[in-house]
């Protein structure tokens, strides 16, 4: 105990990362963790095997969003693309993003044909003009959502990608759905700090390596229908399987 | 990114609520992790369910060295209790020892009739009384050496509470065997801090809990053999499955 502690780990594509080790490691479960900090120290782990699920694995609420997709799609936050593969197996046009450059380069090498590195205020002019009818937002990334403030400025930026009449298919987390006082006191927390509740600080880590931390919002239903209350989509559809659900907004 | 990163995990009996959570969701493999943070920031997790494993399910070097227990047993970091109730129910006094509160509770809940929360040093005189023929020190639990001055202090303990010709059975990784850039830099990093190589300072994390930093010994047996030239103890067997191995300490 007596020699100082070292710096803390390197900041980098620690999500990428996982990924590519767990598609190095052949995709099966049980070899890589992704593992998630919050800014208060909670560590939360998933298997990174979660994120190449063959379509017939995806959990019930994944079919029944599935089962909603029409025309061009945006995947946003694709991840290691098995959303992606799937709707380009139908026969769809598919634009895989992702700001992790290495989850990219594995939706490449797992052949998915349209992928751009960047957020939805990069895509690039020629996948504007694409303007997509399905908005998918799956793996609880209505997260990218993060804030109040930034579900605005992204709902105003899908709707400048869409089609009239397009559709986001998105996947959350009730943030409330707990007894665990380590949740509810950042709850608290939050909210004396003017955040949202489940508005949550994380980054992604994996062996000496960790992302930047950013915001990453669990809502509620009803929050998110205040969320969108001032812009062109509106909760369309809504299925759940507690703690989590599936939403379909659409464009007005 | 705007607001401050906030304070880091609480401090606490970790490793004994990872123990705990995994005996109350049943003690099978997928339900909690204990997740291991090095003081460099590298973290890697395994499953807690390795804690609990039956003695069928022992790897083969714990049971090579199962094959050697003879007389009153000494489990050090006993954990939950996988060798101090084999070696109980082979009808054997053992001694389960363990600094952490929680494990120790997950032991005596198991059946182990004779728990003791501390370490060697402060086993007490009726434990020491019992004067043990086998020392266990499984599970890396060589790591417990932590360094080469602790290393001489614990050895000179052990040689206290045991019977003459009493063995050290323990477990050990092998630092060396890898090509991971990050552990590679951290050996070059203890070399110039006059540390050994493999002295790893970790600590271990459960949601928004941590234990203190503290150090754990990786080493060959090379040296080991140099740990335990000026103590009464001398290195007689040693068994490999590389990158682990285990080892017969002899009292000589």
């Amino acid at each position: 105990m007596d020699v100082d502690t070292r710096e803390g780990p390197r900041i980098g594509d620690a999500f990428g990362a996982i990924l590519m080790a767990c598609l190095e490691a052949g995709t099966e479960p049980g070899r890589v963790r992704e593992i998630v900090e919050r800014d208060d120290g909670y560590l939360d782990s998933q298997d990174a095997a979660n994120y190449f699920l063959p379509y017939e694995r995806w959990d019930r609420l994944d079919h029944w969003l599935a089962g909603r997709v029409v025309g061009r799609v945006l995947d946003v936050g694709s991840g290691a693309g098995r959303a992606a593969l799937r709707f380009q197996e139908e026969g769809r046009k598919v634009t895989a993003l992702d700001i992790s450059p290495l989850a990219c380069e594995v939706c490449r090498r797992r052949g998915v044909d349209d992928v751009v590195k960047g957020t939805v205020f990069e895509l690039p002019s020629s996948a504007v003009g694409l303007s997509y009818d399905t908005v998918l937002m799956l793996g609880n990334n209505l997260g990218l959502l993060e804030s109040r403030r930034h579900a605005r400025v992204l709902l105003e930026a899908l709707d400048f990608v869409t089609q009239p009449g397009a559709s986001i298919l998105g996947r959350g987390v009730d943030p409330y759905i707990t007894d665990n006082p380590a949740h509810l006191g950042y709850h608290r927390r939050n909210r004396v700090l003017g955040r949202m509740g489940g508005q949550i600080r994380i980054r992604v880590r994996h062996q000496d390596m960790a992302t930047p931390y950013f915001d990453y919002l669990f809502a509620t239903a009803d929050e998110l229908r205040s969320l969108v209350a001032k812009t062109r989509w509106v909760l369309d559809e809504y299925e759940v399987d507690e703690p989590t659900y599936a939403v379909v907004f659409k464009k007005r």
